[in-house]
């Protein structure tokens, strides 16, 4: 069977990388493709890398044109697919690659971002733990589809083994991420300029500001983290275009042994296409996982600090987005779900 | 069909890639890995990016392990090859991804490599133009493929066009190259070291010694050029991980116009999967073809300066030496040419 | 002595790099700074790394606040520097980092800029053969001078003792640099943004449009070339911040020897504090300059193509252009023409 | 005054960096340098960046080479130093950048280094809090220095003013530092090659077994902090030769305000040359100290997290070894202590 496919936001990163990755899906076949500012161009203008579909021409974002389709794909800056999603039939697969429809939180949401809420979809991150079994159940037959933030969702895949397992501490966590920049997107700013990033390592959103937060703590809590869940999250830019290595840290519950920690991520994950837990003493490299799907996950317990370290790699734009959001629409299409999507990085 | 295939030299870069690409390819199925110092070693532990061959154990390359194999892609140091394909059955496709046996004259060889000179294997550079049409038709049914250098590779399809039209001269020559160090391989070296390369452009072989000059001048020579050829040949490493961006330039036949140009080189490559001629003003950018076996070439026309200038992009790796080896293993074993490669780049 | 400065377009790269050089330079005191768009904020807030100025506060670019200092460095966008510089007093030092007064011919300007042809000035590169000597010599006493092009001082550095010596042809010359995107100043544009050069080698410019081979051209037949001096210039910008690595070839005049070629540059340059010949078989690293004033050359001669290959490393802001500046103001002023500027580069 | 200098190990990078930092120091002359392999080469080509020292000859590191100047500076793998500066007359100031004379406690380097522990020696962070001052008073008159471990003081320097204030608990620290490669020196070995590292982020020594923790853990006891202290610790390397970006949280005590915090930092550091504190909203960039013996503290208080997040930048070459050596030598010897040491970066 395939399905014919629209991607709304075609120009920028997002955008570009679901394309790609369509490009090499067998059951989809991408018939239209939109943009904002570049909509008349073709394709092979605006993302030259993508060969295969160069000759494709931009057409504007609108509701019209999106329209049809059996499966609708949004990389759009946030605010913006709401309305437009809403324009569609009931039985269209909508997937969001932007904030807009993840986070359950009113408050959340005024919070970190502002403007209006939109309805939650379903949270597009299948191996995710949750009280009841994984959230690749809630993903089977869904037509809405939010795929998680990069870092939040290298983060929840982190941490939610040992939250569910209850062999660390919800209270208290802390997690610092070497990013690309890729995940800020193609526009053009001062602070994102190759002469600013290269040679240097700059955080950003320091002391709890991230708009990731509540999405990781969300997302922890519905693996079962309390309240009281704390995480303390700095971002840091690095010089790669891509990737992510989150080194998240928590407490280790009162008797919990490493052979404890390493039995909670190892029965998560063990049968994970995508999941992969680290034999002990290996820890993972961004660059194992470029242009894959793939997170990779190293565990290591300081009984001197008496935490738990994780050490999670995945590329931003594929696991973290684009990738997430196709293996999300083979779950809710009932197809295999690695159709399409590779596991092995373009390294070194 | 399916083929069995080893490959030697599995723990290096070359390896590492020819195993990425295999493990893709619908026809091939690896059986054997192998190695020398990581002998014995889970291929996971050697190449954390290749997932889905994680559990290969590296066994010593040798010919008893080698043999009985549809296919062997050799990755290995170059002087090592020889004496083992030759303890391979007459009916094995072999494929060394190493210099031993792509050039055709032993004075060449012992200028530039010394050592034993091995027989010369079929050039696996198959949209390289030949004055009796292209490598293609020598590849059909070969067992024996020398697979390219990535620089001399890169240099000949920029150039070909034009000598074989006769709109450029052979005589004159110069390109200079902006070039990732993993074409260098994975050896401990100090020059190699990331301290090194980052934040710097590095020249190395500078004044006409590297050894992919000889690979050039036969690969053009083989397209028409004269004994006249010179080629003034200098790669600068600069700190990308991957990528070849060489910039030919080489004097315009006198009368001959950009229009004739144009044509030439997009009369050579019109039908080609995997080498693309940019439209006039666009010009490649190397990580474009990041992971892809593409080709990109953009054209200029210096009327000031009486040169044409081809800028020409590609991965090292992937159509540099890994994808040009399977791409020629299609063509010889009849399956369709771009069976398990990708046009499409992991950018940004 | 002590001498006030004004620096015009202080919130740039180059107006950076002029302040970071001055605040070490003895004979110099910043006071005051200007800019556009920056105006009114602390230079702490704008350049965070000059620590030993940050609390100068940036104040308008007029005439007005830039008036009464001894020396007024502009680093400002091409084209803004020439009715600025009319309303500063006959005696005043005023040097230019743009390119409004480097070409003396109104038709090259008219060809590669356009807009108004601004009165040449004397040209900052005292390391520049003439034909009567050195540039150095011009400088002496100058009041209005035109700090060069960091590209094209490289190649005129590169190449200008061979001419002068008659060692190379001017006719044919073939440059390709590697060049840092800092160069290309602070503006936010996609095609610099990190995310697009990291990992990436891109070329721009190509064919014979850059701006800077005038320049080159105009140095060279200062140096002695001919009219029929030719330039093909390729410029690729490479994942570092900082730096130029040109790889310049030329062909051998008739009879000359290697020795020939060694001593015509190093003759040129052996009492150079800053413009340095490397022995026989070193070529230098962009890095091994940055921070640094200095000009790193080394020299082969290809004998099969018939080229002699100059590769030339410098830091773009230093002695391409702030460090330049400064050199040429010591000059002008009468001091030490080493004042405040270091020879040894930043590396690894 | 002049004071005669050896450097032991300069063909390194610590070497190489120390040398750097001297040649522009008015008081001391470089007499001496030393190597093992590389002994009998100029200088100039084994650290070609240091062109005002290129002329110097490596001899061999023997005591009787390095005896009878003024100072000593050993920048030697660990263990070497001890032997050979029992052998330097009592008044010569021997400075060590290797590890072996930091650690007071045999345990700890039992546990982190092994073989012989040697005496310790005064540390050279002259900023670090003391229970009864600063750091700085030790180093009046001393004639045995070690430098810092980069991180170590790194993280010292971001915790002491909090932990001496009594606003942050050290029970519980957690820090993640972004650290350049060139920080672990210029032997050859293939996870420090450049085709590993760039692109990529790469975690190292995870889980609690870094050498430098102790080394924190002991100057935070000495600004103040309790037994109970507890340092969990991940460095990661990424793309930059150099540089360190630490992000360090700990739990904010009970009661304790922002401006409680702001003002226990500030206060620490308001007359120190070489720390600064960031005003509140700015936080540190690893390039803006790129060759600059400064520290740059950004200061942020997550009070959901119910922690401080303290974000330093320095330069691992600079001030977190050479320039902190030297930086040091001034203060024992009565020199103005910024004497020969920038405050500005070379950014971008």
């Amino acid at each position: 069977m395939t399905y014919s496919v629209a991607v709304a936001g075609a120009s920028g990163y997002a955008g570009g990388e679901v394309l790609r990755l369509l490009s090499a899906h067998p059951n989809f076949t991408v018939t239209t493709v939109t943009a904002h500012s570049n909509a008349g161009q073709r394709l092979g203008d605006v993302q030259p890398h993508l060969r295969s579909l160069a000759d494709l021409v931009l057409q504007p974002t609108t509701a019209e044109v999106l329209d049809g389709h059996d499966v609708v794909f949004f990389a759009l800056p946030h605010g913006a697919s709401g309305a437009l999603s809403e324009q569609l039939g009931a039985s269209t697969l909508a997937i969001d690659c932007g904030a807009d429809h993840r986070l359950t939180s009113k408050t959340d949401w005024d919070e970190f971002y502002g403007g209006d809420f939109a309805e939650p979809w379903v949270y597009g991150v299948p191996e995710l733990l949750t009280v009841s079994g994984k959230q690749r159940d809630n993903l089977v037959g869904a037509t809405r589809i939010a795929a998680p933030g990069c870092n939040a969702s290298t983060v929840a895949l982190s941490l939610a083994p040992g939250i569910a397992a209850d062999v660390i501490e919800a209270f208290d966590i802390v997690t610092v991420l070497a990013v690309g920049p890729s995940g800020a997107g193609k526009s053009a700013k001062v602070h994102l300029l190759g002469s600013e990033l290269m040679g240097s390592a700059n955080p950003y959103a320091v002391g709890g500001t991230h708009r990731h937060i509540p999405e990781i703590k969300q997302a922890l809590r519905g693996a079962g983290a309390g309240d009281d869940i704390t995480v303390s999250f700095t971002p840091v830019l690095v010089p790669m275009s891509r990737g992510i290595l989150a080194t998240s840290t928590a407490r280790l519950q009162p008797g919990m042994t490493e052979a404890d920690v390493r039995s909670a991520w190892e029965l998560a994950y063990a049968s994970e296409p995508f999941v992969h837990v680290l034999p002990a003493g290996q820890f993972p490299r961004s660059a194992d996982t470029l242009g894959a799907n793939t997170c990779l996950i190293g565990l290591a317990v300081d009984e001197d600090a008496g935490r738990v370290v994780v050490v999670a790699a995945l590329d931003n734009l594929v696991k973290g987005t684009a990738g997430a959001a196709i293996q999300s629409a083979n779950i809710a299409l009932g197809l295999p779900e690695t159709t399409g999507l590779s596991t092995d990085g373009v390294a070194p």
